[in-house]
């Protein structure tokens, strides 16, 4: 099926490219949640599309019966919109009464990227902390960490996880390996698993939203934890599957590639030229996509709209026809499009201001 | 050269079967030492033979300065005659005014040897420390910890170590590599490097005593200290090698054998028992032994004198003599064995008992 077929302005047919995740690996789709939990943008429009043992989690959003998200941030580089996709859900699963759980991982970027422990921990809390903070994140059921500046149970059981896996499992996963790599992995597993130890929550259901890549971890987590059962009592932790943005310049969305990202601390003079410098889905002349209409599926200018900018969907759908229709010519929408985004960085900029208290307050233990 | 050509009661010329030690790998001979430190019995007789900048931790006996000496149990088994060789020069160093850093590797005991943690901590305390206790360890300048449950700038050091090696270089060192041996050598290395912390002591002159199988790990943790001048100062630290004992029986001194050793908790009559099933240097007949005399470098019950039993030179030498003209034979040297042997368990056994205050004590944080 070709894009320019589809007609689906919340481009959840994009799912198709995913479908062997499902055949292949078990991944389940996420349309039987979606309905009841349209409040949430990127589960309303299909960009959380898949997910492994989500009912567990669904029965304690219904029930009101406590659970945890967890999520980790690599403290590397510039806090971007594809960064912003997980942070909207960690405030949305705090707003629906998730605990929260949420850990830098300075080790894994001092032990595989390079990166000392002060420079990862000030990116964490100016790029990371403070922009979710601005974003909405409270301190209210949230448990952040850095791998780094742990209490011993955590470390304890990370220690544990290495008579549960051989190095020909970990080599099979992630290829080649180094010590740092393999402290990494063990880590992850640990940030994941341990809000369900005695000396934590002991056993809660626990929800992990990452990107397809993340998978192969979800499943040796789950393997690892199933292998706890003698030890620990550990619920195998449920994970869902959102897409990732792609790089305004069509390619990947990079924190190396500053053309690719707008980051949330951008100056608006600089969003301006990103936005108009972006991949769209036009045609190659005002008269050719008058008469053949846009591609909005193709369209990193749409993207934006569609992932962050624009919360009504209907607006969105007018979006979407008048560009199919070619009413709407690329011009017009990148205009749109900077004016939304400029005015939603400045205020976010102005809350980055007013974030540092809470900020303080979550640093604190 | 073949033992019965050698005159030389302390069994010093053994040290030939180590000279490709001194050749191949570096380490050198502590001959120059022995005079000055002849208090310590091991030192004395040469049981202790070989060093690694040893110097620097002499400069601190004679100079009064701080220095630290590092150990590890291994919380397993038993605790025998050959772990006593360990256990004295801890409280000789102690003697003599070291920082004592003294841990029980619990978690090489979990990852390596499928101990759970709390039965390693049983057989540390048990074992191990009311032991050490009964033959002199005191509170005094002593630091110990248990792997499992030690401080975050203690793991996070290990976290780092990660970087400072690769796969290949352990693999060289350890031959075939499981995450559990992983584990287990990056936190050995930091048990010797940690004190010199600044959150410890700071960089600090350092000896850690170890059989000769250990050198591997102690060129790895040297070579480690020094990848890492950029982030903390760490003196390499020295280390000192001392003789195995053998078992009982001839073989390797084995925990796993009751037979080869003699537990520091064994009754009195298994003692006998054992000490009468020893291997000798006895020859195959009476006659024969009085005509060409003993080979005590070949005999269990010598060794049991020489490292354990009798303090005094003189009489161990008359022994020794006694032994080589033949005037000696084996029943005889095994019943005074069995003799001081057991006064010396039977009043061991009392101390025990008394040693339980003192290890509460040492375990308390």
């Amino acid at each position: 099926m070709k894009h320019e077929k589809r007609i689906d302005p919340w481009g959840t047919a994009d799912i198709d490219d995913y479908r062997n995740l499902f055949d292949e690996f078990g991944i389940k789709p996420f349309d039987k949640f979606r309905e009841k939990l349209s409040d949430s943008r990127y589960i309303r429009r299909g960009i959380v599309f898949g997910h492994r043992d989500f009912e567990r989690i669904m029965e304690c959003i219904e029930g009101n019966k406590k659970f945890v998200m967890m999520t980790g941030l690599m403290p590397s580089g510039k806090f971007h919109l594809g960064h912003k996709i997980v942070a909207d859900q960690i405030i949305w699963y705090q707003g629906i009464g998730a605990e929260i759980f949420l850990c830098s991982a300075d080790l894994e970027a001092y032990a595989v990227r390079g990166i000392d422990l002060e420079t990862a921990r000030r990116i964490t809390i100016d790029e990371y902390l403070t922009n979710y903070v601005a974003l909405g994140l409270t301190k209210k059921n949230l448990t952040f960490w850095f791998q780094s500046d742990y209490v011993v149970p955590y470390y304890r059981f990370r220690d544990m996880l290495t008579r549960k896996v051989t190095l020909n499992e970990l080599k099979a996963i992630y290829g080649s390996l180094t010590p740092g790599k393999i402290l990494s992995v063990l880590t992850q597993s640990a940030d994941i698993l341990h809000p369900q130890l005695p000396e934590f929550l002991g056993a809660t259901p626990t929800v992990v939203p990452v990107g397809t890549d993340q998978d192969p971890h979800m499943r040796l987590t789950r393997d690892l934890a199933a292998r706890f059962q003698s030890e620990f009592k550990l619920i195998l932790p449920s994970s869902t599957y959102h897409k990732f943005m792609r790089g305004l310049q069509g390619g990947k969305m990079s924190s190396s590639e500053p053309k690719s990202y707008i980051a949330l601390t951008d100056d608006p003079e600089v969003v301006m030229k990103k936005i108009m410098n972006s991949k769209t889905g036009g045609r190659a002349t005002i008269r050719e996509h008058r008469e053949k209409g846009g591609i909005p599926e193709r369209c990193m200018v749409y993207d934006l709209f569609l992932y962050h900018l624009i919360d009504d969907d209907e607006e969105l759908e007018n979006i979407y026809r008048d560009c199919r229709s070619g009413d709407n010519v690329c011009g017009e929408c990148k205009a749109v499009c900077s004016e939304i985004m400029i005015k939603f960085l400045k205020e976010h900029q102005r809350r980055r201001k007013r974030s540092e208290r809470i900020v303080e307050k979550i640093l604190e233990k």
